[in-house]
């Protein structure tokens, strides 16, 4: 359709139609025309469901095409469904959870997982999914870090722009067949949660919330993304989702994004417990009045609106505004075309787990994986040389997937125990459980399809694992959190492992200390009792599909860890919140904690995490050149280069992060220590080195200054060069 | 003199003179005219300790007497110098240190000991303190929340004006004899380091700032007190040293403060850490334009300002305001006339330490103690009628002050077992240490005068502890963290008490369950493990010179508990920041932590601190009765009122702190869950009652709206009146 037939169309709508477009409802109530139940007391009738804009969470060609043709029979206008869903990490085919993705330092590959779940979930009748989530995390007490890419702003934004690529496809014309409309979420400032508690408050200044939080949503948009979500917290004393100043000027303005804003779950109505809505009629007014077109999950616009603006408490105009938004998108999507969009059984079939989505997907988690500790080049285990005993909750499990992967069915999911016996079928190889995944008496809260069947002899348990780890040369200890320990509405106070996993830790360490732990997880963890005994560390996330292939592989080195920590891991909980690109104090201190005092320090733990952000091993190793720079002045409109060698001076062949980092010496306000500017991946061969340059243009080096212009200050700059956060390989330049 | 005596003064001083006015030294300059070491190595030449216009840390009177006259003969024109010093909680009387005084809820007590701390330190020569801190603290993990008064913006209001009333004197007239000058800090912001490590980044918007932490900052300013200190943090990314809008358009303009403002330690020369200066040059340029009058501890100011006034770097008015700032403060000391204030050895003689000063003391003492726990009437304890073992570090230990206690002399301090057997000399008790303060092995780092003596044989001190125990009856276990784990530098990642003490109390009740846990600490700690097992807890905190005798006192019931938290006790490190009137959520939460999941909540521990701010027993019951208002609407220019008829349904006497908590139930911006605004402490005797009535007015209720205007919001409140924070008795009204 031409814009000008949608305006036509609009101007045709009657009132409760046009409201309907604003109003989404989950996909329980489109079982049929009549809902019972607590969704039924909702008050919602065939009427209201007759002129509703959207759906939220229901998938499957067959079930989706249904639907939408009911709806289209009945609508007035034959206006077809937006068919939305939490596509997050994969829709059948699981990757790895973001956080992990991010690990990845490899956006090209994020674009790729992207591109994948948009074509699973567009044969599966969706139309948009939640995704990419840029919200920055420095707490690792949140469960929902595992939805973000990590700790830094730099890295997020590159992620989020990829994954907005890869759902939208070439051009942004998603349109086109596999493609999805991408919902960046959350705006804004989610990620900052006080305490680490979800949906709770964000207290941020302007200043950081410009330099730190925004940007990466702006790259997004940048990108294309065609709707945004809102987020569930107040910022600075406002829910964001009636945040007028947020909504209108920030992200309509500044940002200048055009497309559809919709609410996060129910949050218009939560603008009530929130105190700033005495009732639902004041929530809606706040939240159109601030610019959410749509209203997710909830009939808070469809009871309220009409009333409103009959009584002109709502302006008409901005309903229109609204709604011109939401056919315009699906106008984009195609769907006064084609209603069903790619819906399609027989791609269904073609598409869903298919050999190169799951190679897709083992390739993602072999490159998310990160290896933290290797003693003695304790990994790769020696094929037909020693023999491995396989212990711990998580090496027969196939809850290897996020606890948002609505749309994943774990009995996919290829586990540890299956990825050693399948691809190693020679390897000398013994499997016990060892203990449960969640202490005993703890009960487990989430949507997990498969409940765990962990009621077993705890001590039998044990003292099968501590016989299997006498025999073995080495023991691979799979450990980790329970997947809905992660995710939304999981928050954790305590972030260490469950205490029966830590047990059999020490149980086995003190029969055999060729121990190498494999973590699966969520969040950064609380790993010093497992530091400081295991003999290698690798963290394998939540790798979701092909986790037990990808881990097979690099558990036996036919590939090679390369993946960074995207997120620092805290020295203990009270450190946190903990991130590389912290401040400058006026007290710095580096050293041993144990010696002083008067400094910006704590009197019993360093101030460094356990592992930093972008640290992480190979199975080589490699050298790097002083940095050279080709010139230590840069002038505002010119570039300089800043360039290292890199070497593998290692036996075997590997792929090395290199990574950029930027401070700013002395500026106008208070500068990170450093900043990630630049990465760049490289494969060596052993022995074989290369140039790694990384050109610095004047925008790099700019900052919300003291009058909040962004802007970049003359003066001295160093640039560090090397394989981590913490590298001291410095250069100096100065900025004319 | 009169203010133009002063100005022709200022204006016939040479440039050297004025900066020296701006110039302040440590006392260890002043031991002679040279000084060695690296405090020599500073530069620093008898010339400029000729102008210099003030002196740190130096105290007594004949001490002082002798600089000052050496001082002003030197000078050219005989301009006194100030003599500054942290009088934080007593100069050699020693109170509870500023948290414990928090937790009495009593203004007028607080006002007498800093009225009795001015009194000491004036005799002993001084003329002004560094006290009150009026900072805002929310994370257990910050050494410094000792210092503060707690978590409530209202009742730090309340504690630093009194307090600034106590050092001041009547009418602000502090050249009268006992008075100090008061210096507020640290403005502003600084008691919410990120991650509870000191010196580290303050974040918080605007209206956070001017609603939460700036008022008890006001409240001080407007008590009339005479200096301000500036913080050493960032705040949104500006040290407060060199924050231009804070000093000038905030302290200055709307606080209307016209008093003299100083840098903390060193915190000029800190700008270059904190990279907003290149050097010193640039540093002193920054402070002084934003405000900064004198150059604490420092020579940056001394050693810059001249070459920059001469260069026209520094406009020499600026100087010049300082300086004039600094003479009028020496003039309303009096100093011009009399040098020596009221520095008088026989003063000292006559008053240190003087009975009424110990009696002052140990009344503050017992009120600070708050009765966290009291199983079936453990406490009091029963004279005559039962042994009691006193076990543990703090049992016979003087290290009884807060770390920043610097003219106190620990050897002054009445420990538990000398206030127990002085006061009690016929009680049935057996003393043992049964552990050391601090776990072996540890360092405590500190300015402590006595080493600790804890060399001995730890498992012959826990066998004798555990023997004792078995004889007695009862046992008062007394726990906590050495002295020094809080305080300036002292931030603690982990909170809970040393695992030696905690073996001490598991063995302890092993042998018998009849244990009171008494707790000595700085700040709020993880007390989970004793809170289970102990029949009774009782926070003492650093209760300073008459610890032993308050503590005997209420332990046998003489006296009775009545302190009230002024911070909240976290259930773990991983609940901070925790704090009573945080705001609400689009998701609250309340209940079993275990049962649900998508809330604002954590999955593994509760929402609820372990003990809330307001929260302590008695050794009786009181009774409320429903709350009554005389109107259920207030008008804007009118006042309601609300009371509660309180009855005192035990059978002792005791002292009930009333507190009045109010709510806005929705306004323009997300408002806390309940603020405090009033409290009222009731002595009653078994069966008496007293109606406690609450004015309440509009001004009340105002707050930062939604465009930062200061104003009520018509609507619906709730007032909440109990005996905690927690209380759910409530009454509802409507502002119009």
């Amino acid at each position: 359709m031409q814009q000008q037939e949608i305006k036509a169309l609009l101007s045709d709508m009657s009132l409760e139609e046009k409201i309907g477009e604003l109003f989404q409802l989950p996909s329980y109530f489109f079982n049929g025309d009549m809902v019972t139940g607590p969704a039924g007391e909702l008050g919602i009738t065939p009427d209201d469901l007759r002129v509703s804009g959207s759906c939220l969470s229901v998938a499957g060609a067959e079930r989706v095409h249904e639907i939408q043709q009911r709806h289209i029979e009945k609508h007035p206008h034959h206006i077809p469904m937006l068919f939305m869903a939490d596509i997050i990490n994969g829709y059948r085919t699981v990757f790895p959870i973001p956080l992990a993705q991010g690990c990845t330092f490899d956006p090209g590959l994020a674009e790729k997982c992207a591109s994948i779940a948009a074509r699973e979930a567009a044969a599966a009748g969706l139309h948009v999914t939640f995704s990419p989530m840029a919200d920055l995390v420095r707490d690792a007490r949140w469960g929902r870090v595992m939805e973000s890419t990590g700790e830094d702003t730099y890295l997020n934004g590159l992620m989020a722009a990829a994954m907005v690529r890869g759902y939208q496809g070439e051009n942004n014309d998603f349109s086109k067949k596999g493609a999805l409309a991408a919902c960046l979420k959350h705006f804004a400032g989610y990620g900052a949660p006080d305490g680490g508690r979800d949906y709770n408050t964000v207290e941020l200044s302007e200043r950081t919330l410009a330099e730190d939080y925004l940007p990466a949503y702006k790259k997004a948009i940048d990108a294309g993304c065609a709707l945004v979500m809102t987020s569930f917290n107040t910022l600075n004393r406002i829910p964001s989702t009636a945040n007028r100043r947020l909504l209108r000027e920030v992200l309509r303005g500044e940002m200048q994004f055009d497309g559809v804003v919709i609410s996060d779950w129910c949050a218009v109505s939560e603008l009530i417990p929130h105190g700033i809505a005495a009732d639902e009629k004041e929530a809606t007014v706040l939240a159109l009045n601030a610019g959410v077109d749509i209203d997710m999950a909830s009939p808070v616009y469809l009871k309220n609106l009409k009333e409103l603006a009959e009584k002109n408490r709502i302006d008409e105009k901005q309903i229109d505004e609204s709604v011109l938004r939401i056919l315009t998108l699906k106008n984009k999507l195609g769907l006064f075309e084609n209603p069903y969009k790619d819906g399609s059984e027989a791609d269904e079939k073609e598409l869903l787990l298919c050999a190169s989505h799951r190679e897709a997907a083992r390739d993602c988690a072999e490159k998310s994986f990160v290896l933290l500790k290797n003693e003695d080049s304790f990994l790769p285990l020696k094929k037909g040389k020693e023999s491995t005993a396989f212990i711990g909750p998580f090496t027969d499990n196939q809850l290897l997937y996020g606890s948002w992967s609505f749309f994943g069915d774990e009995q996919d999911c290829v586990t540890v125990k299956a990825g050693v016996t399948q691809n190693y079928p020679d390897a000398d190889v013994f499997f016990a459980q060892g203990c449960p995944t969640a202490d005993p008496g703890t009960k487990v809260l989430g949507f997990q399809k498969t409940p765990p069947k962990e009621e077993f002899d705890l001590q039998e348990a044990l003292d099968t694992a501590v016989e299997l780890a006498k025999k073995a040369d080495k023991v691979v200890l799979t450990l980790g959190e329970h997947r809905d320990y992660s995710g939304e509405g999981a928050s954790r106070a305590d972030i260490t492992l469950p205490s029966c996993q830590l047990e059999l830790f020490h149980k086995i360490c003190e029969v055999n200390p060729n121990v190498c732990v494999v973590l699966f997880n969520g969040r950064p963890l609380d790993i010093r009792e497992i530091n400081q005994k295991a003999k290698a560390i690798l963290e394998a996330w939540l790798p979701g599909t092909e986790g037990g292939n990808a881990l097979a592989g690099i558990l036996y080195g036919d590939s090679s860890p390369s993946g960074r920590l995207s997120m620092s891991f805290p020295y203990c909980v009270g450190q946190v919140p903990v991130h590389y690109n912290h401040l400058s104090t006026g007290r710095p201190f580096a050293g041993d904690y144990r010696t002083t005092r008067y400094n910006s320090k704590y009197l019993d733990i360093p101030n460094e995490p356990l592992y930093p952000f972008g640290y992480g091993l190979t199975y080589t190793a490699f050298e790097y050149s002083d940095i050279s720079l080709d010139s230590d002045i840069l002038h505002k409109d010119d570039s300089i280069c800043a360039s290292v060698r890199v070497t593998n001076t290692g036996e075997r062949p590997g792929t090395e992060t290199v990574q950029m980092y930027l401070h700013d010496v002395s500026a106008s306000v208070t500068r990170p220590v450093r900043e990630l500017k630049g990465f760049c991946k490289v494969f060596l061969e052993p022995g074989e080195s290369r140039v790694v340059a990384f050109p610095i243009t004047e925008d790099m080096l700019r900052f919300y200054n003291i009058t909040m212009d962004y802007v970049s200050e003359p003066g001295r700059f160093e640039v560090f060069i090397g394989s981590d956060s913490t590298t001291s390989r410095k250069a100096v330049f100065s900025l004319c």
